[in-house]
């Protein structure tokens, strides 16, 4: 399967890194937005313009969007299904179904076939809940994100004025964690399933009890929360703080049963190390599995929901069956 | 969906039970091999004896086979699937090639489906083997079982002379599961991974150690264990032992980056109260995605590897988009 990746941030460079591991995967190249003889891929592999990819379209089985959700994928997707079969990450998850239809309809005129939110969240996890939902109706479901790096809350403090830098971990509530795996199905309001751990780096003669005071009591953001806020120097948040890991959990505990007497507990968990790389690692799976469908005949936006895992792994099925199953 | 069940033991009456829980489900009967008459349902169902199944051929959407994997599976389902679209929880992991093939000549020769193995494991860690494995193919899978009861290994007990009742329990063992956790990748042997609880009740006048050293000797079960018995009272077995809890954990952690130098780690582990309860629940999930798939046209002998997350859940594509993805 020959890939290529569109748009070389953090994500594309863990695309780049997950091809080599697979065997079956061959990366024709990069495309960017910027100037070409600018950007330095990590193995070498090529560097083109991102105009100039309809140039490339007989090279290309699964083009890789490596862009971001906020503005850069409701545009980029659509128009690149046109032309390729795509996988993207979307992950606004209250846009997902505009996004779909969008995509959808590009894809299903042109004969592509695209894969939107591949990722874990949404992904792996979604495909958690759908399953866990599926075998215990009578049941409730719970999703805890981290301990991680919100790239959205850390921009949020970095916007208050005097902030110079800022990093954010979301951080899962162990004692709301507990009650969920009981099975007592509890209601959890937000403060009490997660805290937000700030670490901020302030300009010099920066008012440091205002900065904590705009960060806690941000709406959306913080102030549902219950926040630390941490000051730390420039070279402590280099050296301890460079890293984008993340992780979660989804529970769901169900009832089954002549009378609901029997209690289950299905949990997924993830603990990663870097959350870009990670999520490459899934485009990849999921990049080989839309081009197997696309040479079956099959065309139009798809979700993880639609994959049949088999799809996913370079094993034949003889081989699931033999060794996985 | 209209279902039906052939065999009536505790997983039959797990299917009854969650067939219950599911609303565009309807259980039209139970199918047994005993004397109709002398089967009662939990639901008030009807039962059918086995032998006047045929007779029933266009009331069935899918029939759920509760038989056992040593002998009744395999030449159940193959019969089966010549008439019906037909779901098993076939256990045997040694057998599944063999399996899937007599029922797929059957299934597709009469242009029925047929879903084979599903369940838990097979089944469910199945699944979360090959997602792992797919995503982080620099990696290793670990796959941990229990605290549960052991229906073979409590079998086996029983029949050691001077033994009345028997119950193991099969005991993942903490220092190994945090060894995998921590992305060692430590190489385990059996003795490591588990341990094995037996509770046995000795008949009068039995000789306990050595029916000690029986269980604790035995090839296979017990031998590569280590393996603790406690003799107790048929009213201890029958107060304390009466449940069929099990579950597990299957851990895959991997690496990734350029040189390897993130670590992750995927978990999905279940605590069930009852294990048969838990595996029809799954059965009736995998029986509405089959059925759904006969109706498109497909047939022929499928696992839990081929199918679509999507066809499990009673939601519709666009409720499963906007509400779970």
């Amino acid at each position: 399967m020959k890939i290529a990746i569109y748009g070389y941030g953090n994500l594309g460079r863990g695309v780049e890194c997950a091809a080599k591991q697979n065997p079956d995967v061959e990366l024709i190249g990069v495309f960017t937005r910027r100037a070409p003889e600018t950007v330095k891929t990590r193995t070498g592999i090529p560097v083109y313009a991102a105009a100039d990819i309809a140039a490339h379209k007989d090279e290309i089985d699964v083009l890789i969007i490596c862009g971001g959700s906020a503005t850069d994928l409701p545009k980029m997707t659509p128009v690149l299904a046109k032309d390729f079969n795509v996988v993207d990450s979307f992950d606004t998850h209250a846009n997902i179904p505009s996004h779909f239809d969008a995509v959808n309809e590009a894809a299903a005129a042109s004969g592509h076939i695209a894969l939107i939110s591949a990722g874990w969240d949404p992904g792996m996890f979604s495909l958690s809940r759908l399953y866990a939902s599926a075998i215990l109706p009578d049941g409730k479901d719970y999703t805890f994100w981290g301990r991680g790096v919100s790239q959205g809350h850390s921009d949020a403090i970095r916007r208050i004025p005097g902030v110079k830098d800022a990093r954010q971990y979301t951080v899962p509530i162990p004692a709301a964690l507990d009650a969920v795996r009981s099975g007592s199905m509890p209601e959890l309001t937000t403060r009490e399933k997660h805290l937000r751990e700030c670490y901020v780096v302030a300009e010099e003669g920066a008012d440091k009890a205002a900065i904590e005071t705009a960060i806690k009591t941000m709406p959306n953001y913080f102030a549902d929360y219950d926040t630390t806020v941490t000051f730390i120097t420039a070279e402590e948040m280099q050296r301890d703080h460079a890293a984008l890991p993340h992780g979660g959990f989804v529970i769901r505990t169900g009832k089954t049963g002549l009378d609901g007497e029997h209690t289950h507990t299905i949990e997924y968990s993830l603990k990663l190390d870097s959350n870009p790389e990670f999520t490459s690692s899934a485009l990849i799976a999921f990049a080989r599995a839309i081009d197997r469908m696309h040479k079956r005949g099959v065309n139009g936006c798809k979700t993880v929901f639609d994959i049949a895992p088999a799809d996913l792994s370079p094993l034949s099925g003889e081989e699931l069956r033999a060794h996985m199953l």
